[in-house]
């Protein structure tokens, strides 16, 4: 029995709100129950100095938690005058995530910022962020594309994250905050619409497991990529 | 003629929202307009090391923005290493603006920490902050109350902040990004409910100001201030 | 009664010895009573990279205090690695306020840095800085007046600064450690010879104080700044 | 065809010099081809602050490439002031390893801290540093156990790590240089002997993989990493 | 013919101003010619972590050029964040010196901070600091000892410095910066009264030097030393 | 009677691997007695920002120890974010003494950096360092010369270094770890093949010395040094 009293396979409630922020050329406020990720997608005229004149753009991602997005309060980032290691692992993820799904070149020379920045956290952040990143980086190219600033899309497929793990012997997908903190495995997937892995990692914790839980994880992730794929969708056509 | 049609003395819409995220003890989104910031308080059982075992509490806030909360993007300061002076200049009024309606020695042992962090800026931030903040501490120490972790009330009055200006040679009040930005002159003003003021900051930007012009901006203040003052009471009675 | 004996509209003792140090293009040591300040101006040919050939140049202003300026000794902020908000504070302050009276235009596309470093601190620290900053910058401007460097003075008034208070219930001008870490209310005032203001900052400390109380500090600002323009004018003479 | 001339499913050789450097309790260079890295394990009797009293021990572990380990020399962290966040995702993933094999309550308060410093790099040095640190640490354990500071192993099997990845359409094992900087993914498996996985790491880089791919790169680390315990117990051995 | 007429065996003319600053326990402004350097002795009741509960105290030095001491402004190094190779070394180097004629066992479980600000540099700025703390540590002792806090003088005997090189091929005593950033090979001497030698270093800079060359020099810092002893002992004599 | 047994001016024995790294354009493992310094030199076609365009090329070292080189773990300064005093003055050192030797012009417009990375220390790594340095240092400008990149040989003579101390009242030559945590004065001198001194750094640590101490320390570092240059002569040859 899962805390929340969700079935193995059932994913929380996905709202996404796009156009949250007025200045990004893309928004939107995700939450998968009560996770909660703003993400803007900021485009700007250059890329970083190692890429000037290759005819290529970049796609690359920030992350953070506010201070009391969590239980109790942690450090301000900025504060202490460092990100954590953790942060830093998880915005990489992130960039990497929509850059499988980006012909850099089509792009051209410009640099989309994905800043993704928890508002309240109960377990997902990073599989969230991911998420609400495709969301409103497929807002910020459509409005380069009807600005004429693109005339290819740059954005070859849809591309979606989700946590499973296996808790009290169980393979359950989604995990929530009270899960995650007491899973034996914890896996993150990032799935591209279509069939193809663009990351899976997969931790032990507690216990370790073995090739079939990995294959039941990965089967988990692919049933909620599938609802996710959905609501992307919908959030983009409005 | 002000940019947003405005009278000279008509501030713009405020709207604050309560229990914004659900761990703080005390919490809210509030707007100015299209300037919108969350505010948290935190509770914690400790003070910091110069007052330890001196019978007194602490209130102290923190303030960031997030990157995109502009018009263009801005480097995120936890990946600079470093707060701007900016920044600590306007935590540190934020924090001594709530100071200065709470009786330290009443509030026992503890600290409340005001996260400020805001959404989006349209002018007026660190106003909003402090009006903002206000409102969360209220909530958490009702909550301190209520719980009886706290016999008397130690907040000693409301405070609320508002900036005021000289635009193309005429005080207005409640400056938005398009005024503050070409403003002869920049307050802003902390004031208690029952007349008294907190803090009063007044900078000359294009041009200076006198005794007079000063005047003029603080009785600005003083009916933006008995707005606010009631749009926080009403926010708390919810 | 004031604890150093002076009457509430007296100041202290206000010496300004100029060229004390060789190398700097203009510089001062400053006192008001004990509190030393020694100001230096160092005129560059070149801008900050964001005034790059825009035909304008830049003032700016640099603040220290020596570990044992003060009763104690504080940690080196070159040790701890940065510089703290209150050290970021008042050096924004200073800089905002030379250039209140510097017409950057005329000045040409160089920069003038104003370093002041606190040799020994009793209060009214950055009050003396902006005013001694003042003086090294004029003995700076004339020098390349004379050289040929400029044509037009760029200088368009005298800017002093001073800081009263509300100590044990009556308005005090020019405020001693013993008196400023003892204050109900704390102010600085930076006044333009002619009677504009360039700043007005007044902070409640212990109490709080009214409009009033606010008009009465500034009075006193006034007949205190109208005694330093006259120290700032023999000082340049000389 | 491999730029090696290896096999698909040919590992490069491994060598594993135990007792590198003195001070440390275990120590070996360990080589993967051409990749060299230098691993020690430090014993301390200390636990950090948020394990104190609890009765566990803990393991963690620092990663570092020396400047010149590469084919163009790197900026050294120490003097740039900060970690990569390669470098902390790659620390973080060589401790959790370690302790997935590890019985920390029965390391009791005790640290050890394996310290990676790649001396050459050629591709796979993450994995060549957990592989080492297992070495290390066995030999640290074998020492606590022989000098009666421990009466229970706590080490509870062996853990080795390979990375395997898709090269020109082939899934290869043990990826050099030339592959690694070609490959269309590229995976790091940590696994247990016994069959139980502690990590799966798969990132698609040029091209993204599907689900037999990731099967198939899961077999060839469980290939190599047979081959990997044998090299480990033939070094604690000695 | 050394650029400032001075025979090669001859010393600029030294001054000490005891008591420059109230707060600290001892203070010096000490000039070597144009050289000026600011030194006060701080008294803590406290020792660094290390030393806690062993009886013994402790002497320790940090060193800083005020940004415009030089002829260029050089960049400050609270606002850089980090001090300086350079700035370490001189600090360490004068922390060394004092140490070497107090006994740290009778100074008891405290801690002597020597800070030496230099207000103008024109070469020699290490040795001016070094001459003055040792004036300033004994005024600070001294105070120690008439307040009743020490009973035995843990001071064994004075040390000065003094800088020496090779100008144009001949030995030279007490460069100026003409001579000092002109000069084959550089030395800086810390000598004992009695003839001990407590710190010997010599570079060469354009030129390399031989033993002889070395012990001319040592020759020269002898005599510049004498003078500085008596200068010392006036100083603290008044 | 010497902790190791050896006669006062016998050395350790020194071994000296070139060859140590592939990637490096010149490299060595040099060992006296149980210190091990890996020295890498890597040449890059660019000098430092206040060198362009002025025809001269540049040779800099730096220096640190790997956390377990010592009996005890040290922090590392990658994790602390910044180098220590004692790394600085080392690395600072070193590049000096290195320049002393190497013609910058005939360099032509490119910097050679020496890394020294302490892989085991037991005494003397920064005389080990400077000595191995010059080996990679010959190493790296022979491959230049014979790829014609240079014509004319920059280096004008072999460098060396050693350490001496004044142990138990006797001056020794070579300090191990054991003599040197113990020793009266410690002494390093970086000497040139025929005679001529680079650096003379003698410093009292329990005791003070005289003139003739420091005579008798120098003597000794010749005698040290006349046969540290022919294991250099041999390392190169092979």
């Amino acid at each position: 029995m899962r805390p929340s009293g969700r079935a193995p396979d059932e994913m929380r409630v996905i709202t996404i709100e796009t156009g949250f922020t007025k200045h990004a050329e893309g928004s939107c406020l995700i939450s998968f129950g009560e996770t909660k990720v703003l993400v803007t997608a900021s485009v700007e005229e250059r890329v970083p100095p190692w890429l000037r004149g290759k005819g290529s753009g970049w796609v690359t991602a920030e992350y953070s938690m506010l201070p009391r997005a969590t239980h109790t309060r942690g450090q301000r980032e900025a504060a202490k005058g460092k990100q954590s290691g953790r942060t830093q692992e998880i915005q990489r993820l992130i960039g990497r995530s929509l850059r499988a799904v980006t012909d850099l070149e089509k792009l051209g020379e410009r640099q989309i910022t994905l800043d993704c920045d928890v508002i309240q956290a109960d377990g997902g952040t990073r599989t969230a962020s991911i998420t609400g990143a495709w969301v409103a980086l497929r807002i910020a190219v459509d409005k380069l594309l009807k600005d004429g600033k693109l005339s290819e899309d740059p954005i070859t497929a849809k591309v979606a994250a989700i946590s499973c793990g296996i808790h009290q012997g169980t393979p359950v997908l989604d995990l929530d905050y009270a899960e995650d903190s007491n899973a034996d495995a914890d896996a993150n997937f990032v799935l591209i619409e279509g069939g193809q892995i663009a990351e899976a990692q997969a931790t032990a914790e507690g216990a370790t497991y073995d090739e079939e839980g990995l294959l039941r994880l990965l089967r988990l992730a692919q049933i909620g990529c599938a609802q996710i794929y959905k609501a992307q969708g919908e959030a983009v056509a409005k």
